[in-house]
């Protein structure tokens, strides 16, 4: 593992407010297109969590899972959100020659691949990734989305950790859809930042 | 089940952030004393959730499974707070002539004595409670507080549901620990409250 990892881990993901990213066969349609009709509180916040919007750009590298990726490729076109960034696919499995993308076998193998490639700042998608990576202490920063529905089970976010993660709240808000955002660092910082000091 | 329930179940309860409301061995000290010396964001919001001061006051019966009950009574004395609060145990094994409480063998038997007492406002406390209540359609009202931590195991708040719980939110604010805290109502209303029309 990097002793001198120069790039950061991020995690930005919704979540069902009992802890689901997607139902057991994969749907997210609670997510994505959830029942209209509510009337959820308008909130201000005087320091908002990270959006979609300021964070996608901000990342050079995406290192996500196996069901992740069938999810991503199951699309028609490898999506054009992607264009620019190096995509990382944790797998046993996954042929080593596939399209747009960087096979990685395990997580060492992908973090080799982070360093050697000059990353800075990478998007941890997925549940099997973000707790491989948690588990390893190579997660420095967390975005949650709680969706306001309970949806009772399916993929978790968080599985068995080694030790508490310990965590700094940075700014929260809530949207139209009734969504609660916040963002975390991980404490203590798993690297020394210098563009943060 | 009571077709023409007259008071409000609600939920007001810490948890970690990956869905824990206790330690498997029963350890709350994450929640109640966590690590000091993070520095994080102060964040104003212009609708809170419902705190602790507003919530308690204002319910008259407490519903709570056997590890809750439990806890209470592992303190020295019945506590001062619930002078005044009708408490109802749900457990099979406890015996019915204990002290400062009403034993419920079952949530139907919760919900007639609830019933019987013309109760309108009941906080439901713990996870097996919770759980029970919340399967049986029996809760109105989730306030959350999310800590700034992952413990990776223990007592979870939710568990699998019959049907999604659609949830309405109502406010949400964050405290100087780092806690998230938001309100929901269930969706669609439980009850009719005529008090809040």
């Amino acid at each position: 593992m990097s002793n001198n990892r120069r790039w950061r881990g991020r995690v930005f993901i919704g979540a069902s407010l009992d802890g689901f990213i997607a139902r057991n066969d994969g749907d997210i349609g609670w997510l994505t297109t959830p029942p209209p009709g509510r009337d959820h509180a308008h909130i201000d916040s005087s320091r908002p969590a990270l959006d979609w919007q300021t964070f996608f750009p901000s990342v050079d590298h995406v290192v996500m899972g196996r069901s992740t990726f069938d999810t991503v490729t199951g699309f028609d076109e490898w999506p054009d959100m992607w264009a620019g960034k190096s995509v990382i696919v944790l797998s046993r499995s996954l042929p080593l020659e596939t399209e747009h993308v960087t096979v990685a076998r395990s997580v060492d193998d992908a973090v080799a691949l982070l360093d050697e490639d000059g990353s800075r700042e990478v998007y941890v998608d997925g549940g099997q990734a973000i707790q491989s990576f948690l588990r390893a202490g190579l997660i420095d920063e967390i975005t949650i989305s709680w969706a306001p529905v309970l949806i009772g089970s399916g993929r978790r976010l968080f599985e068995t950790l080694n030790e508490d993660v310990l965590l700094t709240l940075r700014g929260s808000h809530t949207t139209e859809t009734g969504m609660v955002a916040a963002t975390y660092d991980v404490t203590p910082p798993r690297i020394i930042d210098s563009r943060r000091l």
